[in-house]
């Protein structure tokens, strides 16, 4: 890839990272971004037009209806992307390279104007990986939150009541539904917004994308996965915990002592240029080697069948991945480490940290204890 | 378009409508969803596969490991791409539609190997548009979820003190964030999102998209523009309500008047086979009409410069558009009627209701009052 060669985005910043990235300007309506060398160029509504001049990270906000305007001379309605063809044909632009995610009725439209639009694999800009001391700090200010919000569900299990086969709080039966509340309004009350909090209790959990509804049960696993974005900053955080209302089964124990140590594991293997795919096989053969294997039982997967885990920034799933995929570490990559098994008939462990690629080794963004499963 | 042409969708349904409306399935990373004739297939990952199986509403849920393993017997690594592909050719399919934003890198590696692939212009699944009795349920739910945080917010200004510039409550000076805080924990108490409410209070209102900051200010107009999302349904809502703390001049009175009387008269033309543009038009000279112009004045645009209404679903902004653009209304679309007026020396008003479009007129969602400008 050309160093040189243009970049055009044309997105909603608030729902694609790789424009709020370029430009720290958060729209809810799509709009153009043309960088050109070093140069960044925006073409804006009326609407937004004053806001982006005064807060994006760019050399130069132009209107958009002054480009709609010109193109008015030789369109009779003109479509976006005849505005987007005069602001390249402006800049002797011909050639640009564009995000895996650009949009194919934009990129078919240009080709029909002769430029030649081709998609750059991801990472878009690879240095977004690499977090900066700033960044590094939003994320763990996220995380801080998520830890609290946590924490406020283990105290409402903590004042309930396990009692022949139910829990209660307050004298109602507790809920998945009530403890997300409490997660939820608590991320909320530090600007946080948790889109999809996890708490899955039992065979839920078993599996790793279950939500979790209904009655909390005593003395099976509860699963919390929170991975709430501050509305600030932008920055995510994600954290797993597993605990118990009761009393655990020992197996379940012995599950929670396999992922801690593949867990532990991971961690020590983490460092600048570790190979993502060795440390996941580290991982896998130390819960193997305790007797948790994975494969098809009774029609499911069972055991350890996700990845390890993945870079957490702008977007809750980044590059690199730690994962049967070969891809390589590098310092100043926030990534989860989060191990977890399986099985119908035991329940579901999954423990989530969040740690900064270093030189070295990695540093960890997670405070919340996890040295043993905790009954509650 | 050939109706009977397959269609192709590869997206995360938590970030992509259309999937979701297609599959009513939530997933956050992406997955294949290719539909020939009636027919609705699913690949999916063995960790989405089961929940996809139990939840998704489509007529067949196929493994993505298995396409992977017969995808390693022709290449090493085999890309997603390579697994769509097979999929594909096991149908029979060499021509898909794709929607206008199907990622160009897919679209592509389709081509490359001999797929025709074309992007269907918006929308994509024009039936998304009409709303079933059980949609403007949900779409109602969550705007009754909206008064209720507003009125929350309402609270809070009433039990304030307007005292020499400066608004207190609790004997701290009230600001923009407290209020935010107050409406967002009252829509996550009742399961909704709001990712950016807008909270704008004097000079920051006059930009439409600024969402508000820093301390309340008396005699000022306040806009509250409220458009959560709720987690359950998927649906939004979205209100907008211009208050004051304290005594509006008389100009923000007649300001709010004009307001008032053009977004009655747009409500009032909107009918099945109603011109978008022709109320737009009318709603425009409704607030000229009263003597509020506009252009660019000090350099920025004032008076009404943004559409008159937008659809509202899945998305906070869908089709149609009411507007410049020349769309026509249809009966079971539910659009929002928001007009505003924007004058850097008076400051903002704006007042926007959610309806659906009937026969011979149409139905309001929106039960917040609206008949005077709020002062408290």
């Amino acid at each position: 890839m050309n160093n040189d060669t243009a970049l055009l985005l044309i997105a909603a910043s608030e729902s694609d990272s790789n424009l709020y990235y370029a430009t720290r300007f958060l729209a809810p309506d799509p709009f153009v971004f043309l960088q050109i060398g070093g140069r960044k160029i925006l073409l804006m509504s009326d609407l937004e037009i004053d806001r982006a001049r005064a807060q994006a990270r760019v050399d130069e906000v132009l209107s958009l209806s002054e480009y709609e305007g010109k193109a008015r001379q030789r369109w009779q309605s003109p479509h976006l992307i005849d505005m987007v063809g005069l602001l390249l044909e402006a800049h002797g632009v011909t050639v640009v390279s564009v995000p895996s995610n650009f949009p194919l009725e934009y990129a078919d439209r240009l080709r029909d104007k002769g430029v030649r639009v081709s998609a750059r694999p991801d990472p878009f800009f690879p240095e977004r990986l690499i977090k900066s001391e700033d960044e590094i700090a939003a994320i763990a200010e996220t995380q801080r939150h998520t830890e609290t919000a946590f924490e406020a569900a283990v105290g409402v299990l903590r004042e309930s009541q396990a009692r022949g086969g139910q829990v209660s709080w307050q004298g109602k039966p507790l809920t998945v539904e009530h403890l997300k509340k409490v997660i939820n309004v608590s991320l909320m009350e530090n600007d946080c917004v948790a889109q999809h909090t996890i708490v899955a209790c039992g065979i839920d959990g078993v599996d790793p994308h279950n939500q979790g509804s209904g009655p909390i049960r005593p003395h099976q696993s509860i699963v919390f996965d929170i991975f709430p974005r501050s509305s600030r900053t932008r920055y995510f955080a994600d954290m797993t915990r597993t605990v118990v209302k009761g009393k655990a089964p020992d197996e379940l124990r012995r599950m929670y002592d396999a992922v801690l140590a593949a867990q532990l594991r991971g961690i020590e293997l983490i460092r600048d240029s570790a190979s993502g795919q060795a440390i996941h096989a580290e991982v896998t053969r130390t819960m193997e080697g305790r007797g948790f294997e994975t494969g098809f039982v009774d029609g499911r997967m069972q055991g350890f069948f996700h990845g390890t885990g993945h870079g957490v920034g702008l977007d809750i799933h980044e590059p690199p991945r730690i994962s049967k995929v070969d891809q390589v570490l590098k310092a100043g990559q926030v990534v989860t480490v989060e191990p977890g098994l399986y099985y119908s008939r035991w329940g579901a462990v999954r423990i989530e940290d969040l740690v900064v690629v270093e030189a070295a080794g990695c540093r960890s963004l997670t405070r919340a204890p996890k040295a043993a499963l905790l009954e509650l």
